[in-house]
């Protein structure tokens, strides 16, 4: 249990770090979206490592094939089922782990859990489970586009350690995000952040940090009261990436400094439509969107393995310790930055399909695929 | 949708501020454990309006009903279903909220996902929709406590505004919690606490704060890899509470200040048992429990509704002002600390289930109605 | 877990047939449908005890209450909770039940699964439960009847023991169906009927029978591949009624005695639109609705409380026998009739939403409240 | 949606006849059972086409690879994910179809739902996506028969058109039923099925039947009360196997013409087990096991799929004419035993997995997997 995430928009990951490979199957895609596997690959490219010098050295190529559910380049309504094959395995970096708990890894609580572990790597805990989420975020970003004109989903790095970046939330584009291997959209502080991670890697420790993300163009009216609020939802799905500990919407833990004057966002009429004067509530209210910019944060622990020697204690529970080899990444913020855009194009396209559902009225929330309705009208008669 | 929450210890809320009633319907409770409505009734009391002097005065006494799943002080293992009659409603008060969006409550968000409203209160935005949270939460602590010999689940206000209290983690108990009105464990903190919003109330304001909360004596192995993990069902518990603003695990947003070496948690063999020195994880490593404190923050906004005039707009697109009558909370923080162990219970109690189904090993997780297997035996021959 | 039905259009029924009473919470009701109080009523006053001389002449009332998500008439699109109190209790006739099991009951499998069972009666495995059923069916109906112009549901008996009716399911109309107290719209086949149950009561004993339901006006493309095919899903429903053995949809067995020659529907052009020619399919292709009328037919087996004197166990393992006493219905499918009714529009409502959710175009589909949309543009600025 | 099946034991097929393969993901597999790639071949090898002269005679070897979840032959409690690639595609056959709604299949309903459709082949509605519910199931069975000492589940063939065998329901083996081609146990009314199948085939035509399955070694207590029963999610399972007409558990239809004096089943001491002297009930009793033998009959039309002639209509609404051309199976019972079998063991699997989850004695139902304990008491320490 646990590897589906979603009520309509149902995406359910497999697959361990070694073996024949991971992947997805995403249920509820509705039919007639325009996907390629060009679409998923380039999300995928953003996400794999070896892909820049403040990543980890492994190559992998992550090709995704798409194996069922897309047909003459659409989605058939049907489940969309992509594989990449594991490669570059190299077990024998692992041999150690078999018996000894990585501090801070998911070795010792797999092992308690399921008393059973595939000690070749991390198993379901690996960053490389991600790959699947990945995948199907690009199928969810390809559905909200073509419902919301305005769509855009940006995520960045706004924080590695100490060096914290300034960016216009309001203004920032994919485009200044990818300007740099870092992900972060001010050039000065993306130069401390690299030039830190190169410091940081060399002395074999590694490093944590804050992605913000962005998302415009939501219509109001996509949340469920009372659990299954919007944030609720983007909070579960934050917290379930590999080395996160925390998640804020809007004000966050700084409106707990705030006075409720300061606070609340006082509507107002502006372009002819009910707007709020300020966004503290990161575009929800209520667990609804409420058509302003959502945003929020999500905070990275420094990943768990570092090359240098720690404490630690076998199966056998004898004391020992322990030094990571190989080629690890320092700080995952980067790479972590298109999985932060994945996870929320999967909460708002299952929010979005949950509203179609019951709206009163689906006016402007048509799919790209609505031209497919004269085809089907003939089919009906 | 969006009113059920858990996989298999399924807490159904049902109920608007105002109409018959609220309430709440468990499906998933294991058999014969021990529930009355005392029980249930004791954690109400806790989250009830007019409780205190720095609560809201309305004076309401959230009388619960056991209407099923309970006989002979027993539960049957069928649904559970908890009504509350609602009482003291004041419409009138709220008549001018027919017309008028409050800014940052959910008022236009529900608008304009719904096309109605319950005018008459904050409908399912209400606090009183917790009511079933906290009625189905004391039945998931009373399960859990017949499992874990030495569960504990304490939740408690850190932070109100600009005062920090200083709590002692690792060793606080409810009864110190419960000493003083805030339900914050420092004493010289909780007096200028009061004092603040006593303050602020005056005003016509309102303040934010943090609660803490530690669950003890929870064994490792409970969260599914690998949307499932046991902190994101936490984090989505958190923020589905009204006016949550962030949730942060273990370390949390200090963890992105952090090199690994000094975040991770080494492991030692202690008491015979394989522990962490430290505890950066906060008691869940890789999504799973390690057998260490869970403890997390919660992070509250300010409520939406004080007495200062604001500016907003009516239903029909006119600027307008408002300013509220009435009672209201000036910092909801005291009376969310049961709502909070409620969600902890809830996603615990779920997750303890779930890991039942699957366990290679059932001992030592048998719930207080193990006695039942006598006449179990008997029956089945 | 399992007292909660659907995906999107969930209904939770609680409550045993001794308690406080019983009930359903429906979650997911598109918002703005309009709903009485009456509406609920007059469907539960068809499935009540006591409505005539072929049913248990026990007298319950069975108001229903709308505890939520109902206001000013119309619906909220938020949980919708409905109460019915329990009355007319005697558990004195039930005091010999708490120590034997009652053949073909479920006290047995019960106490063996629980380990614990409420002996004053049924429990949940009591036709009381069906209460709650019925109240969420009779919300179903309002939103197929504002969604689908032509949408009509009738079921009927057809067969008690071996008295067979003759009906035109084509023709067949609800005013037919209650024109009598069998719910038989074949008078002559209805009075053998009454007459056969009246003799087999006088004798101690129960009668079986079968309950055909066919439901009309519902457009093609609902119902999901692979699992969740709306025949599954009618199967599910339907042998989920206490006392039912079995299911069949369209031609059902006797398809299994022809020729593909024979059973397959050809289409044709009829009316501008394509539609088949015959309907062994049950208007149901592939999982899927095509449009013709759906119809299936449940067979109820002859209930097992009987006068008779019947060998059965105790609890304690000691052979003995048991003859019922009190007022117990001699053959159920009067009473069952507005339950299939309920439950095929539960399944049906489901898949309305869940296709909603998808549709490439939603024209045709918009519910009552799709005046709504005006206020709602309103609000939306 | 409609793709996955069960609420603990999570098995989601994907696929389409054409493309790149179809598969299973199943998410819920408890740890440590043994699993192999020739468990799965074996029931996959009973299913295929081509395997005898009375199916069709397309050959595909349906080579089935495990891509995750299992490790050194044994499963890691995290997503089996298992594979089979398309092969043997002719997509030339299905050029005609492109066009031309073939009668009684899905073509029709697809494109109506989905507003596209794969017209290569059948797409999802194809008797290859099975392959994933039969892979799923052998999972299925190889925990139920770590669990259950004498589980075993034993489907076959019991009428062909008018041709009904005569079996002796609580001895059949399934080495009985692998004896001949039609995998019917009675020898003489299989000789007579095979002769009319060659006979029907050659003029054209297809032919129905019946399948029955029994199960043996269910403990009582399986099955959730009120809408999870047994025998209505065995209903669903077996109704969204394609080509299904019908099912009935225990007695079946033919319990409606029965006294209830005549159909109930008695209790009795036998072995100094509390049993039922007759099993009208199939086994199930309130909808949970009783641990009498489960058993139940599915009904299968004739394939859709003729060589006749028959009238039909294209996508552009022209009235026309089809025949199929190609290979397809003139009676889908014989490969539909495996299918029975696997439905029936997803849904044993998934109420094992429920009632391990609140049983309040565990005792007797611990996985093959229980020696892993040793391991794991070790690393808890």
């Amino acid at each position: 249990m646990g590897s589906t995430f979603g009520q309509l928009f149902r995406v359910t990951t497999f697959g361990e770090s070694h073996g024949g490979g991971v992947g997805v199957v995403v249920d509820g895609c509705p039919p007639n979206i325009e996907i390629s596997a060009t679409d998923i690959q380039s999300d995928l490219d953003r996400r794999r490592p070896g892909q820049s010098r403040v990543t980890t050295q492994r190559k992998e190529k992550d090709r995704c094939e798409i194996l069922a559910g897309v047909f003459e380049g659409r989605s058939l309504g049907t489940p969309i089922a992509m594989v990449v094959r594991n490669e570059d395995a190299r077990p024998d970096d692992y041999a150690e782990i078999a018996e000894k708990f990585r501090p801070s890894h998911a070795d010792f609580t797999y092992e308690v859990k399921f008393g059973v572990r595939n000690w070749q790597g991390g198993g379901r805990a690996s960053a490389r489970e991600t790959i699947g989420r990945v995948a199907a975020g690009a199928v969810a970003k390809k559905i909200l586009a073509s419902l919301y004109s305005n769509f855009e989903i940006v995520a960045y790095v706004t924080q590695v350690e100490q060096v914290v970046a300034v960016v216009d939330r309001s203004a920032v584009k994919q485009a200044d995000v990818e300007k740099n291997v870092l992900r972060c959209p001010d050039e000065v502080a993306a130069r401390a952040m690299v030039a830190l991670i190169e410091r940081v890697r060399a002395e074999g420790d590694s490093l944590g940090g804050v992605i913000e993300c962005v998302v415009r163009g939501i219509p109001p009216g996509l949340g469920d009261p009372v659990f299954d609020k919007l944030d609720a939802d983007l909070a579960k799905a934050m917290l379930s990436i590999p080395a996160t500990k925390g998640f804020e919407i809007g004000s966050g833990f700084a409106a707990t400094r705030m006075l409720g004057s300061q606070h609340n966002d006082p509507f107002e009429i502006r372009g002819g439509r009910i707007r709020t004067a300020t966004n503290n509530s990161g575009g929800i209210q209520g667990g609804i969107s409420n058509g302003e910019d959502i945003f929020f944060r999500v905070a990275f622990k420094p990943p768990a393995t570092i090359a240098l020697r720690q404490r630690t204690v076998t199966r056998s529970k004898k004391e020992t310790a322990l030094a990571a080899r190989g080629r690890h990444d320092p700080c995952v913020v980067p790479r972590a930055v298109p999985i932060v855009e994945a996870m929320a194009a999967l909460v708002l396209c299952d929010h979005t399909l949950r509203q179609r559902a019951i709206a009163p009225d689906n006016r402007g929330s048509k799919p790209a695929g609505a031209k497919a309705k004269q085809s089907r009208s003939r089919a009906r008669g």
